[in-house]
C-alpha cells in the first residue's frame, strides 16, 4: 500500500493575530503548507513554523497565494500572468530563507484559497504558477487536485506532482469536489470524516454526493486547522489511519 | 590603487509607479541595491531589473527597509529586533529567487533610508539586520557607512563589510555626514560632486563642510538616481574616475 | 446646448510615488476624480489635491477602487457584496474629510480602474457598489457609461446618474467601448481626439469603429492624465470645446 | 459623585482574523474605540460593529493609528507631522461614514498603541494628532493621559478632552504609568483591579507602585478585551462599580 502524506495549512496569521494552532498540527502532519506573507504570514512567523516543522521532521511547503492580506486570498484576482508568476517565485523564495535557516529546505508548492480554485480551470494563470515554481526552482514537486489545469501543467513543464484529497469535502460522481456554495459540499460529522480519510488512504475510494463509491487517487490529504475541534480531528484521523495499517508519510 | 565600486538604488517603483531609470543606471553602476518589495519594488521590477543586471555584469544587493510602503521605508520605525531580522532575511530571500533565476546570486546587502541612518547609531536594529543577514546567508557582505554601529557589528558577527561614501553629501570633521536638515548637506553643484568623486576614490579625501581636507575611506561611491539629471550626473562620475585612471569595480 | 463637464484622474500617486500633474490638470477639469487610498492616493496626497481643487472651483468626487495598490486598481477581484460595499464607502468617508477641510464636499462617485470595467456587466458588484454609495451618502450622483448595469441599478436605487464618454476610445456600433485589448481601441492622434470631443459635446454622437455616425449621449468627457502629452491635449480639447460654442461646466 | 465611561477597542480584526468579542464587550462599555483600518479594522468590520454600538446606545469614538498592520501599530514610527495629521483625519472620516449609516456619529478620537504612547511625551506627533482631529471635525472631544502632551495641546487648540484611567495598570507616585517592560507594570488580578476599578471612579484614587494612595482624576476607565477572561473581568468591574454607587455613563 502506497504511504499517505497528511498536509495542513500552517502560519496563517499575522503580525498580532492568530489563527491556527501551529504547535498542535504540527504533531499531527507531515507536510506544512506555510503562508508566505501574501494572504497570511508575517516573517517572525514564518521563521518560527519553519523551525517547529525541522525540529518535527515536518515537510514545510510555501503556501502560494494572491497579494490579498485583507482578503485572506480568497478573492479571486485577475493579475497578469507575469506579475502572478514573479509573486509566486518572490513567496517561495522568502520563505526558502527560513527553512534553509532552520536546516531544511522548501520541499513543495501548493496554492493557497482562491488561487487553488482558480488553477482547477484557469490556464492561464495555473501557467503563472508553473512558471512561478520553474522560477524559484524546477526541482520543487508541486501539490493539487488530481484533475486540474495546474497539475496537468505543471507535468508538462517537467515538474513533480503530488494529488491530494479532502476526506471533509463531498464529491461529485466525476470526483471533483462540490462547490462550497452547495449544500452538503462540506462533511461536518467528525466519524464520517475519519472513515473517509480510511477509505480515501486504504483503496484510493470515496463515497460520493450521490452515493456512489468512486476512485480519488492522492498521495496526500489535506487536513484542515482553523476552526475548533480542527487539531483534534485531525489527531484522529492520523490515529485510524496508522491503526488500519496505513504509513503516514510525506511524499518528499 | 583599489578600485572604486559604484552603488546605486534600483527598482524603486511600485507596481504602476516608477521612479529611477533602471537602464540608464545598470548601464553606469557596478552594484545595484535591488528594492525588495517593503518600501518599493514590486516582484516583476525585481525579476526585470535582476535580469537586466545578470546582463551587464552588475552586482545584486538586496536593498532591505522597513515594511512602509506608503512612507517608501523613509519613516524609522521601532520594529522589535526578532521582527526586523525576520523581515531582513525574508527580503533577502525573496531578491535570491530573481537573482539565480538570472543566472547569478544576491552579492551584498545594504539597508535603505531611514533604517540606513537608524543602524548607524541604534545598536539593537543594527544587531537585528546583522542577525538577518546571517539568517540569510552568512556569507553575504554587507555595506554601510565606515564609522557605523551597523558594520562595527556584522563585522564582529564574521560578515564581510564594505565602506562607501557620497560624493553629493557634505561631511564634517570627524568623517561623519552633515544631517540633511542642515543647510548645505547635499552638493547639487555637479562638477563639485564629480571632484568630490575622483577625490574619495583617488586619495580616500574629501573637503569637510568647514574647509579642511578629510580622510574618508570607502570601497564603494553611492550615487543616486531619482532626481532630475541623476543619471546624466551618473555617467560623468564614472567617465572622469575613469580619465583619473580609477578602476571602477565592483567590490565582490 | 447642454453644458460639458470635464472630469480626470487626480492624486494617482502613493507616498514617494507621483503619476499625474493634478496641478496642471485643475486648471483644465471641471471634476476631478481624487484616488482615495485603495489603488493610490496617501492621505497628504487627497489633502493636498482636495485643497487644490476648491480653489480652482473644480468638483471633488470620490474615485473609489479595489484595494489593491500593487496592481493599481486594475485587476478584477472578486470581492463578496458586502464587503465591496463597505469599502467604497469606507473611501468616500475618508475622501470627505478632506473636500469639507477644504469648503466643500465630496460631489459624485466613480469607480476605478478594473471595479469601472466590472460594474458595466456585473450585477452584483453594481449593486455592492451602489450599496456602498447609499451607505455614504444617498444623494451623491454616480459617474459611468451610459448602459452600464452599474447606472441602471444606481438609478433604480434612487441615485442620480451621470453618463460618460471617452473622446480618446473607439467605439462600436451599439455604442460600447472597443475593448483594449483590440487594434485601435485607443485612439493616440491628438487632432482625431480633439474632434471627437467636440462631436460628442455639441452633437451627442461620435464616429464608430466601422466608420459610422453614433448617438452617444454624455454629460462628462473623460481625459487621461497619466501619459506624456496629456495634459496639453486636455487643455486643447477644453480650448476647442470653448470656441466652438461649447459651455464647459461641472454637473453639480 | 461624576459619572465614569467604560472605554474598550473594538473592531481590533483584519479580515479573516478576529481579536475581539465585540457583541459581548458592546454588553458592557460605554463607548467604542473603533479600529480605523490602519492597525486594524476592515471596512466590513467597521461597519457592524458600529451598527452593534448604535444599537446598543454605545459611543463610537476613533481609534486612529500608525499604518502599520503587520506590527498592530505597536511600533513607534516617525511620520512626518503633516502626513500623521492626514493619515489621522483619513482614519476620521472613515469611521464616520459607517457611524453615520448606523443613525449616529463618530464622538470622540483616542489614539491606539505606540502613537497613544508617543503622543504622551512627543511634542510633533501629539500636535499632529491634533491637526488631523481639527481636519476632521473640530467639535470631537480627544481621549488620552491626564497629563500627557496630547491632551495639553489639544485644549490649546480648543478641543474638549477627556481623561482616561487604567485600573490595571501600575501607577508611579508621579501618576504616570509605569512602563511595561517593568516588573508589576500590569495587574493581573482580577479583584485587584475591580477593586481600584471602583476607587478611581469614586474617590479618584489608586495605590501607586510603592505603596502610596495618589490622585488619578479620569473620566473613562479603560477596559481591555483582548486576552482571555476579558470580558468576564470587564463585566465584573461595571457591576462592582454600579453596585458601588458609581454611574456608568458615557461622557458625551
Amino acid at each position: 500500500m502506497t504511504p499517505i502524506d497528511l498536509n495542513a495549512d500552517l502560519g496563517e496569521g499575522f503580525g498580532r493575530w492568530r489563527l491556527t494552532d501551529d504547535e498542535q498540527l504540527l504533531s499531527v502532519v507531515t507536510s506544512a503548507n506555510v503562508a508566505c506573507g501574501f494572504h497570511a504570514g508575517d516573517a517572525a512567523t514564518m521563521r518560527r513554523v519553519c523551525e517547529l516543522a525541522a525540529e518535527r521532521g515536518v515537510r514545510i511547503g510555501a503556501q502560494v497565494s494572491y497579494r490579498d492580506l485583507a482578503g485572506f486570498g480568497r478573492r479571486a484576482m485577475d493579475v497578469p500572468p507575469d506579475e502572478l508568476a514573479a509573486e509566486v517565485a518572490y513567496q517561495i523564495g522568502a520563505l526558502e530563507v527560513f527553512a534553509r535557516a532552520a536546516g531544511t529546505r522548501v520541499s513543495y508548492v501548493k496554492p493557497h484559497g482562491a488561487l487553488y480554485n482558480r488553477v482547477v480551470h484557469d490556464e492561464e494563470q495555473a501557467g503563472a504558477v508553473v512558471d512561478g515554481v520553474l522560477l524559484a526552482d524546477a526541482g520543487l514537486p508541486v501539490l493539487g487536485l488530481p484533475s486540474s489545469c495546474f497539475l496537468k501543467l505543471a507535468e508538462q513543464a517537467g515538474l513533480a506532482t503530488v494529488t491530494e484529497a479532502f476526506a471533509d469535502r463531498a464529491y461529485t460522481e466525476e470526483g471533483t469536489l462540490v462547490p462550497r456554495t452547495r449544500d452538503g459540499a462540506v462533511i461536518t460529522d467528525a466519524d464520517t470524516v475519519v472513515d473517509r480519510s480510511v477509505g480515501l488512504a486504504r483503496f484510493g475510494t470515496v463515497t460520493s454526493h450521490s452515493g456512489e463509491r468512486i476512485p480519488v487517487r492522492a498521495r496526500s490529504l489535506c487536513l484542515h486547522g482553523d476552526t475548533p475541534g480542527a487539531v483534534e480531528l485531525a489527531r484522529r484521523v492520523r490515529t485510524r489511519l496508522e491503526s488500519s495499517g496505513v504509513r503516514v508519510e510525506a511524499f518528499v
